[in-house]
């Protein structure tokens, strides 16, 4: 794990062309194209676990105001940050259209029309957009930002409070697996009731710990309740005959899972990716000299097509510098595995491989078992870039039964564990005596003393410096 | 070819579940779960064409007045139709941002940051966004819409004039790959200097006819020249060691080119969709009685499998209703190919295979053959599609050297060929006296002589009722 987190962040971000922040609006960068595909095979994995029962759909960016200011607390909770569009050409408009800070109130005026009967349900929607919000606290690139380019905002409406249940389950099962594939570790907790989704009933999210020690909240799964099914007035003809209010989930991750997978990873040298969402999985290195140059590149190009065939990302660089350049480059850059080849290589037969994660060098051969050597080198290569994160965050995981301990142990980047009796004036007290945040229930106990000392313990919460 | 086509129109989007346009925003509608996956799998076409040799980024949204006002005939061409953000939660902005209703003015600030020497050049980068454009015109979902929720935008930068011509044939080599693989017809000319892009030097379209007769603007390609590069001041440094600006173009696809799938190739009965972009190629109907039910649907499963394994995208509609009502279903939203299972087809080892656009049934053997023999049936759909899509387009493009006959040949839904000299007064006098838009100059002719009657023709040029 890397010293100096922030700025090392900051830094990788324009070195390795993941994103570059100077565009002329503050809280607002550019995805660069090797950040670019990050993000893209990152989003097609949890594309293609929401796709086994869910359905991709795509709401215009527009709100109008009326209908954003229909759910009182909702509005209440983004009215500071919203963006507000005022005029069309030289126009005023008629009625100011909000920037979408999220999209509720637009989708669920439409959930209005579509759901006549319980025929209709459940109805389990999501899409992929940018969304945006007037932050005016410090902006930090992928971490907090103005225009939020990845809101990946899962939708659902059901006949029954315990089909709604269910829903928050199956969004946790989805983002553990989702986080799992990217090797991220996280915590899951029920947010306390004065951090919960503007509207919800409840709000359970993940947050990881990232190398300073902070918390960063990667997801989150909201259960509505009813709340805007009686704003937005839907409603459906149960079996019975009986017209009745739906039930409501909403479930949000966003480009901060970009920004776990940076910052949980990298080492001093640069970006270490898992394979699942490395641009490049394999990146070839030829070791050129003026004699058996053509014969070297040739059977990198063969290695490539050999590879390719089993779906894996590859990519030859052939460019004319040092190879010590180029090794520092794809370093820096995190491809998992390099091969090197050179002339003595091509001669025995053999090519040099070194997974990033280790930095050691192995020799595998150029035969027909290279594929499966180099598939398992990048399993193995996932499997440990996981297990060190999550050993990470496990040993940064205290639990305390004193309150004047929480200072020091959060201080030296640790999430702190502690019995609490779920108050929440005592809650907000403990916040407020050690200055830190609350994260949320991680479970329910039946006994302990809450650490305010003022009664029995009902549950483990969780409290972090966060982001 | 349908009769009444704006009538179809709007009622196939709604009635194949593509988009909803009762969104409380005029202009701006809601992608429905079918109409994604179009939308999805015919982006996915154009990515992968692009991918070979141009770079995917993702560019800020909003673009400071600051920018956008900087080139002063490219803002004259938007500024009565930008959306102004004035307000950030309850606060006026220091200064307004447009939501981009194109990128230039986002994207060429930060070419002049990166582009130091001929070696960071060509620069070639797209995105896929959503823009705006305060129409106040006549909207129409996918056609004229005030979100374009799916704008396909390149933009290069080179050292030579040269290379930034070759990058236009590039680009249009692209953009009938693109059309060709949806089956979609096309007129290429370049556009009238009145016309053409604004900012560039020359614009070259695609146009198509729809059923009405009327031309659909599916695809642009600009020269934008140096224009843009001195007004960003985007320099490099040449081998020569001489400072130089460079040469840009960029080029467009929108939401329309889904407008021109679900138009052009539809009949009175519904879609019928190319296989590339189907949601589902393949539905399987299961003929269901009390015998035999299990055997049926458990043949239909494995023959999703075995079709599956080969790539094929298949569904099996296993609803409880009677299967007429599936076929309609099925024919409505134009799945390419369906398969039909009943108890005796079992029993005699076949299924019964019904193309989409021909309607006629025939059997196929369930054995090894059968991946075979679907692929065939739906590389024989896509090849006729597009056969029957370009036989009407040519058909409805008519050649008359006389200026009194254009508004029969137009009326009756054709797009009329004629003789120009190229001359803008007299193009304008045309375009009025016929009350036609010319789309542009086909090609370049060494003799005849112009439909005014006054000189020589240069050019073919196109006439038509846009939309």
């Amino acid at each position: 794990m890397v010293e100096n987190f922030d700025e090392w962040f900051h830094d990788i971000l324009e070195n390795a062309n993941i994103t570059d922040s100077r565009y002329p609006i503050k809280g607002m960068a550019i995805w660069m194209p090797y950040g670019f595909q990050i993000r893209k095979h990152s989003m097609n994995i949890i594309k293609k676990l929401l796709d086994k029962d869910h359905e991709e759909v795509l709401f215009p960016m527009l709100v109008p105001e009326s209908e954003l200011a229909k759910e009182g607390i909702h509005v209440k909770g983004f009215e500071d940050e919203v963006y507000w569009v005022t005029k069309g050409g030289q126009r005023e408009l008629n009625e100011q259209l909000a920037l979408r800070p999220t999209s509720e109130t637009a989708i669920y005026p439409m959930y209005s029309l579509w759901i006549r009967t319980h025929m209709d349900l459940p109805i389990k929607y999501y899409q992929i957009v940018n969304t945006f919000r007037y932050e005016t606290k410090h902006t930090r690139p992928l971490i907090r930002v103005r225009e939020i380019t990845t809101f990946k905002e899962a939708h659902t409406a059901h006949s029954t409070k315990e089909e709604s249940d269910e829903q928050i389950q199956d969004f946790i099962a989805i983002y553990k697996e989702f986080f799992d594939e990217l090797g991220i570790p996280y915590l899951i907790s029920k947010r306390p009731e004065w951090d919960k989704f503007p509207g919800a009933d409840y709000t359970m999210a993940f947050d990881v710990i990232m190398p300073n020690g902070k918390t960063l909240q990667i997801g989150t799964i909201h259960n509505l309740g009813q709340t805007f099914a009686k704003t937005f007035d839907i409603t459906f003809e149960d079996k019975d005959g009986e017209h009745k209010l739906v039930y409501q989930t909403c479930a949000g991750v966003s480009d901060r899972v970009i920004a776990s997978v940076i910052g949980i990873h990298g080492d001093e040298t640069g970006l270490r990716l898992p394979p699942k969402v490395s641009p490049n999985q394999v990146t070839i290195i030829p070791i050129l000299f003026k004699k058996g140059k053509e014969e070297v590149l040739a059977k990198c190009a063969e290695i490539k097509a050999q590879l390719e065939e089993t779906g894996l990302r590859v990519n030859i660089d052939d460019r004319d510098i040092r190879p010590g350049k180029k090794f520092h480059d794809w370093e820096l850059k995190g491809t998992p595995l390099k091969l090197e080849l050179g002339p003595r290589d091509l001669e025995n037969n053999i090519t040099v491989a070194m997974r990033r994660d280790e930095g050691k060098k192995i020799e595998i051969a150029l035969d027909s078992s290279l594929s499966d050597n180099v598939i398992d080198l990048l399993n193995k290569t996932q499997e440990n870039l996981s297990e060190s994160a999550w050993n990470f965050q496990k040993s940064h995981v205290k639990f305390t039964e004193r309150l004047d301990e929480i200072k020091d142990l959060v201080e030296t980047g640790n999430v702190v564990k502690f019995h609490w009796c779920g108050d929440e004036a005592i809650g907000r007290d403990i916040e407020e005596k050690t200055g830190y945040d609350i994260l949320g229930i991680q479970e329910e106990i039946s006994e302990g003393e809450c650490i305010s000392g003022k009664g029995n313990a009902k549950y483990i919460a969780l409290m972090a410096k966060t982001y």
